[in-house]
Order: structure tokens, then sequence, then C-alpha cells
């Protein structure tokens, strides 16, 4: 179990969420209190938009408690659109190359939860990714591979429809391999204009996913866990859901990639 | 609060008490449990006696779980005496330099504890240094310094007098800087000859401290906290006690800087 | 030897000086043509001013040359003044605390150079220090205690001035020492306003200091090696000089150290 | 280009090969004389033999010249059988699971050279492999994907017959793909009990390999480049050519992948 937190709305800090609150990202990567594991100590990472339409990252394999780098960073940079993570490994070693976000082009990409029996079914998913998406993939996370899955099922023209395609098919791989499925996914993305987030888990026992208004007019920060004991400001967002921040405010889905069965 | 485990005795390798027990140093580095802090996830180290005179270390700043290169070198080094530790930091940023064992010579060393407000009296504590040993630091942390002091007392002609007289002269700068002194300190060290441990406190309350037989005939194991469920297996080590490891077992003292300000 | 680049003006992405000239900083830490050492693979570190009154900061020990964290923030910051600093070790391990820039409150600052027999005088060095700047030392090079002294002999109110008399009494303290004295020092720094750079050595033989136009009206880059091959862009700083660059472009200075000798 | 060395006889110190002599490993790895890169900063590894069947293994992606674990590593473990590798990277980022020597099971391997357009042909290598050998696989280096070719291939049975296989394979995959082939592979392996080594390329410009005595009775070292310049000591292994070490010393065996194309 990771943490993560996302915000889009009037430029901010990155601080206001990864160092600055009573239960900043830094802070639960020490002592998170809704995770499965209290520690979060195999990684970081931060994926912000500025001026580029690519976003910036920085990542890097130390706890995010002792990296002064990191402290720096969030202090300086401010951006209307970012994400920040750290990193409970499950699948995947501790490297650079594991922690998220992941970014490709102008995507970027982070994910709490895991695939159930991921090794048994890692080669089929590989498989299913075109030459150039399978080139651009350097580490051996599930998580990396989901987004890469989406990116190929066409995140850019659809990004909850191509998500939705990505679990499912996994889930149908799972089925074909082992005859049981499990996917538990809380995932936030974006595409450097809106953000993403889904709460999604074949067992309708997905990682937590809060919501709450910040930083000014129609902005929203999404995270694993409340930053602050201010319980009304936090919403939960339910199971099956998918939500999306633009400059008009929160928009909430349905997210079904069982659906996508029955149309079949 | 760090965590450490030292043995002399048979060689023996160092995964036996490094990653393989139920409640080896690893796991210990993940979820200590009888320690103020559960997660010692900022570095750790090994030094072990081979046949130089001087040990071999090996210490890096990431998490001791998730480092690899640890787990093969503690397969396959086998060792009549070594040392073992994993870091909380308290004093100190999370670098190399840092992270204990410290060596000097043949001597090598390793702690659990503090000293209250060691910012206060960090300079005096350095002036006391001779040059060799003053240029010898490489680190900033509370822990290196204090085995400085050793040093510079005289730990190779009387290990427990030096490190006595080491805490007394910490203890009388606290009081003479700011009218109180607080060490908490529960160390391991060696010269490569045997084995010593000791448990001390101002305030009376030191860190754990337990010993067990281990490896063979008069071969004994120290550690922070038990490897194992097995509680007859473990002594508790008193506070104010000093003990040695040699070639005929065990060996228990007394430990008292205190009585150095009565004799003088 | 180290390499270095420090640029005043229009706020410029850090990757015009760090990675896209032909010969980038990043290109002079695998292929520097015209230092001692070819090689700047120990490490490097950006600072730059943002919003804050203190400078943002990255560092790490790895090459700058495979360092994809790098490479991200040097395309998306954009400052009107930073500094950036590759480093071939002389003194001091290779490790964060050890890359320049170092930074204190407001002030940055980087160097190329060294004090020749620096272990005989580094704990006097160290004693001019008052506590507070004593503490904040957290590294072992000459470099970082150079600018500490500086901060101690009035940084702010004079920074040349300040300069001089810390190089100055490094100087005489390798005199008193040793009876000889050899400092060689091309150094960048700044307030957050202006840009200081000294090209100085007691021997009349300092590394290479290389100034030229940039980024617009009265902007300016200042660099140990030039950053391409149109020659004429850029102007060698003599031996002895010291420039400061403001909005109103760049003036040069004489510096000379030895002439506080003569007013003493 | 990087280079490593080899070596198998009475049991030797890793510092005999990897910092001692004078133009030891680590020396190399700052100036290498023979290589098209002069520097090999990009990590480094070392894998021995020693009670295990599988071998120890340390590495990291430092510069080896300023890694003071190696150095104390390399000092204290003596090995009848060993491999040392410093990286300069052409494929695969600079990160642990990149670094040589790779390890399988008792099996190691490290490897100079690479596989012309491997970017094009790395899926289909990848899909020769079994489920098994896929899922070991935990870079993305072409060297590791030829070892995992060569272990499917046979390794156990018939080692440089394996080795044949899977550079032809290679060839082969190029030439469907682009119409040409180009492999240049100078690499030793070892599965514990011989030393192997192959210098070989497609177009007959293999990586420098050099073979001396070293050690007493009947060790050998193998190297990209003398170790020191008593030049009548070493005898470069021609193009083509596969030599084994074994107790009785070493033995000179030609290694033709393209014959296995005659006998198709």
């Amino acid at each position: 179990m990771c943490r993560w937190a996302a915000y889009k709305g009037e430029p901010l800090y990155l601080e206001e969420l990864v160092s600055s609150p009573a239960h900043s990202l830094i802070e639960q990567s020490h002592c998170a209190t809704r995770a499965k594991t209290a520690t979060n100590g195999d990684g970081f990472g931060i994926a912000w938009y500025g001026d580029r339409p690519e976003p910036g990252r920085y990542r890097d394999v130390l706890p995010a408690w002792s990296d002064c780098n990191l402290r720096s960073l969030a202090r300086q940079i401010r951006s209307p659109l970012f994400l920040a993570h750290v990193r409970a490994a499950t699948t995947g070693a501790t490297r650079r190359d594991n922690c998220h976000p992941f970014v490709h082009g102008h995507w970027s990409f982070m994910h709490n939860g895991q695939i159930a029996g991921f090794d048994r079914i890692r080669r089929q998913m590989e498989a299913m990714l075109s030459d150039e998406l399978f080139e651009s993939r350097t580490g051996t996370t599930d998580s990396e591979l989901l987004f890469l899955l989406a990116l190929e099922f066409g995140l850019d023209a659809d990004p909850f429809g191509a998500m939705e395609k990505a679990i499912f098919a996994v889930e149908n791989l799972s089925r074909e391999k082992s005859g049981e499925a499990l996917v538990r996914f809380t995932a936030a993305f974006s595409d450097g204009r809106a953000l993403y987030a889904v709460r999604y888990a074949t067992d309708h026992k997905p990682p937590t996913l809060y919501a709450a208004p910040m930083g000014g007019k129609s902005g929203y920060c999404l995270v694993s866990e409340p930053l602050n004991d201010e319980a009304d400001t936090w919403v939960e967002i339910p199971d099956g859901s998918a939500v999306k921040v633009t400059a008009e405010g929160m928009q909430a889905l349905l997210f079904q990639p069982e659906v996508l069965s029955e149309a079949a």
C-alpha cells in the first residue's frame, strides 16, 4: 500500500500537500494511519505541470522523510496541477524506475493498490503493448504496466474508458490463467489539463480515496488519506467511482470495468 | 532509537542475525517492537572481523529491508565477531558517514541512544579530541563523537574505563552548559578480539539490551531486542552494566561513570 | 578541479546552461577540456532563486550525466539567477553534503579550486566560526568552510571584502603552520539579488573563468569554460578579479586579499 | 565500453585485481587506456564464489572510484573464483539492476560490448525466454538478455555451445529485422567451478581481452586491459576465441557462432 496526493486548481506550492500539513504526505511516509502498512519508505516521486507540455518529475529511492532535495523542491515549485506519491513496495524492487508517478509524453500516472497474481500474467500483459509502449517500459511494477495498457487502449481519447478497458483486460487474463481475478486500484492521472482519479476493486475493497476543496475557487485535492483532522472537509470517494477535476470543479462518475464484460 | 545485534563465538554467517531469524535485524528495521520508533529506515551497516586486523564494513543509506547487497553479503560472509545496525536518525542527516558501525583502526563501534542537548555541547566535545582523532571524524552524529572521545580517553588500554570517562565528560559538559545532563547509551564495540557492550543512562532509562548464547560453545549474541520468541533464551542486561564476551564466555561488570565524579 | 556555470538576467530555463549547449555543464561533467581532470563525476548541484528569499537546491552524488532528475528539473525550472556545479572531488568524500552549491539563508556559493594543505589548517579555520555558523557546517570540504568564513567576515555587508578577508585568513593560517600558502579560488556566489564571482590564486594560477552576455538585455553567464565554440563571445576574466552582475550589467573589480596584509 | 577483470586459482583477495594494481579496475573506471570511452563511471559490481553454491554479489550505481564499501569488501573478501566489472552505460539506465555481473542460480555473467540495433530486436529476444527466465529479468540491458538467452539455450550442459547459440540467434534476428547484424561481445561467466570467457564480434572487431597467470599454480586472470605495464606477462586472446580456466590451467578454443549457420 502506497500513499498519494494530487491537486488541480490555482497554482499552489507543492509543500502545501507534501510537507506542510499536519498529516502531510511526508508525514504519511512515516506514519500512515489508514493503510495496511504504516511505513511507505520505498521511494517517492512528484510530477508537476509547468510551462512545458510534459510534466517535470523528481523521484528517488530514499524514504521521503529523509530527502532534503524533496523538501526544497516542494517549497520552491508552484503548480496548478501536480501528483505526489510515497511508496511501500509490493511488486518491483526499490529503484527509481519503479517509483511513481510514471510519465509518458504529457501523461502522468500514480497508483495505490495491486494486481493479485501479477507474476503469472505479467508477460501476457506486456504482450498487449505496441512496440513503442513496450519499449518505453523501464521498470517492473504492475502499476507502470497498467498505465501503459491504458495508453494502449486510448487514454488520450477516453481516459476513464481506456482505464476501464485496461482493468477489464487484466481481470480477464487473471481469470483465464487462474480462474480468479483481483485488482485493487486507487489511482490518479493527468494529461496536464484535467486531473483524473479512480477508486475501484474487483472485490469492492479498494484502497481509500478522499477529496477536499483546496487552493481557492474550484480547486480540489485528492488523497489516499486526509491531510488533517478536519473531518468535515474531506469527502470519501466511494468504491466504483471515477472523478475528474477541471476548471469547472469536480465531477463524479461510475467506474465499472465489469460492464464491458456484459457488453461483450 | 536504533536497533543493533552483535556476535562473538564460532564463525557464523551474518545472516543468522541479520536476515534469517523470525525477528531478525532486517525485520526489526521494519517493525521493531520494543523501540520508541517502530521504523529504523535511515540506513544500516555491518562490520565484521576476518583475516585483517581492521574490520570489513558495508553501510548504506537505504532502508535495510530493501537492500539486496546486504542480503547477499550477510549470506556469504562468515565471521567469529561482527556488529550489525539499523538506524532511526535522531541527530545527523541520513548519509553513509552517519551510519553505524563506526570504524577507527581495528576498533568498531555502534550505538543506540542519544545525548540530550547534543547541539549545545558538540563543539566542546570536538575540542577534546586530538588533531588525529578530530580529522578522522567524517559524520555529524553524537554516536561517532562518543566513540572518538572514548578512543581519546584510552579505549585501547581500558575499554570500559575509557567509555566511562567519555560519558562522564559529556555529562559534565551538559551540566556546565545547561544545568542538567542526560545520556542514554546502549552500545557495542570491539577491537577484533573481545566484544564489549554497555547499557547505561543518566536517568536509569537506557535502551534495552539482551544477551543469549549462540553458535556453539561460549558464543554469545547481544541485541537491542530478542531475535525470536523463545523468552527463556534471552537475558536482559540491567541498567548500569557492561558485558564482555571472550573465548571464555560472557562476563558482566558494573558501568558507573558517576563514580568518576565521586572520585574527582 | 570542478566545473561550474552561473547566470543572472532575464528568467532562463536552467537547461540553457546545464544540458542544451554543445559544451553544456553536463557535457563538461564527462569531458571537460580546460580542466586538470577531464571527468567531473563526483556529484553535482543546482541552486536557483524563485519566489522565496532562500534559493531552491537540488544536489546528488551521481555523475550529472546519468541523472534523469537533473535533466527534468533543468528543463522545467526557469530563474533569473542560478548556479550549477559538477564536482571532481579533491577534499571531502562523495556525498550530498559535500556537493556544491552550498546554501546558508539567502546565500548560495560554489567553488572550483582548493586550499593546499587544508587538512593541516581545517581545525583552526573551523575555530574562527561562530557557534551558529559552526553548527551549520554539514560537510567536510574546504569549499564549504571558505563560504562559512566569508559569512563570518561579513558577506552580507561587503561581499568581496568578506571574501578577501576569508582568503587572507586562510593564507595566513597556512603560512603560520607550514611557512607557505596556496589558495586557488574561482567561485560564484549570490544573495538572490546580485551574482558575484571571483578568480584568484596565491600563485597567480587560478582555475579559468569566462563571461558572456546571455538571455537578453544586461544578462550575463559566468562559466569555468565556454559553453560553445563561439570564441568571440567569451571574455576571460583575469587573475585577481572580481565581477558583479546586476540589472545594470557586469562590473569588474580588483580582488586582492594581499592588500589586507599591507594594510595590517 | 565497460572494463572487467576475472580470476580463477588459489584464493585471492579481490583487491589484487580491483584496487591494488597500478592499473587496477578502479583505476580503469577513471582512466581506461584501451577503451573507446575513458570513463567507466556508471556503476560497478563484483560476484565471488565462497561457501555457497550461488555467488555473493555487491553492485551499486556510483562510480567505483568513490565507493568506500567496494574498497573495504575487496580488501576483506578472498575467493578462488570471482568477477568484477565497471560500467560505461550504452543500453539501459544507470541503476543497480543494470550493473554487471548478472547472477542466476549458481551462474554469474559480465560483458563488455553491445548489440547494434538492440532496441529493434529486444522484444523478440525476450520472447525466446521461458516464463521462468523471463520473470528473472530485472534490468533493461542487452547484456542481461544475452545471459538469459544463453541459459535458455543450455548454458549448464554446454557453456560455449549455448553462448554460440545465443549470439547466433541474436545475429539472425538482427538480419531478419534490418538486413544486417553486429554483435560485439567480450564476456566472462562462471558456474562456480570453471571460469569461461569469450572474445567475439560479427565484424571481427571485438573489445580487447587479455590473460595472465596469477595467484600461484594454474591460476589465471582475464581482463579487458592489462593491470600493469609488464607487457610480457599478458597474452592477448584473439578474436573468435573462447577460454576456459580450471584447476588444470587455461584452455583455448574456437568460438564460431557462424558455424551454426552453416550447419543449419
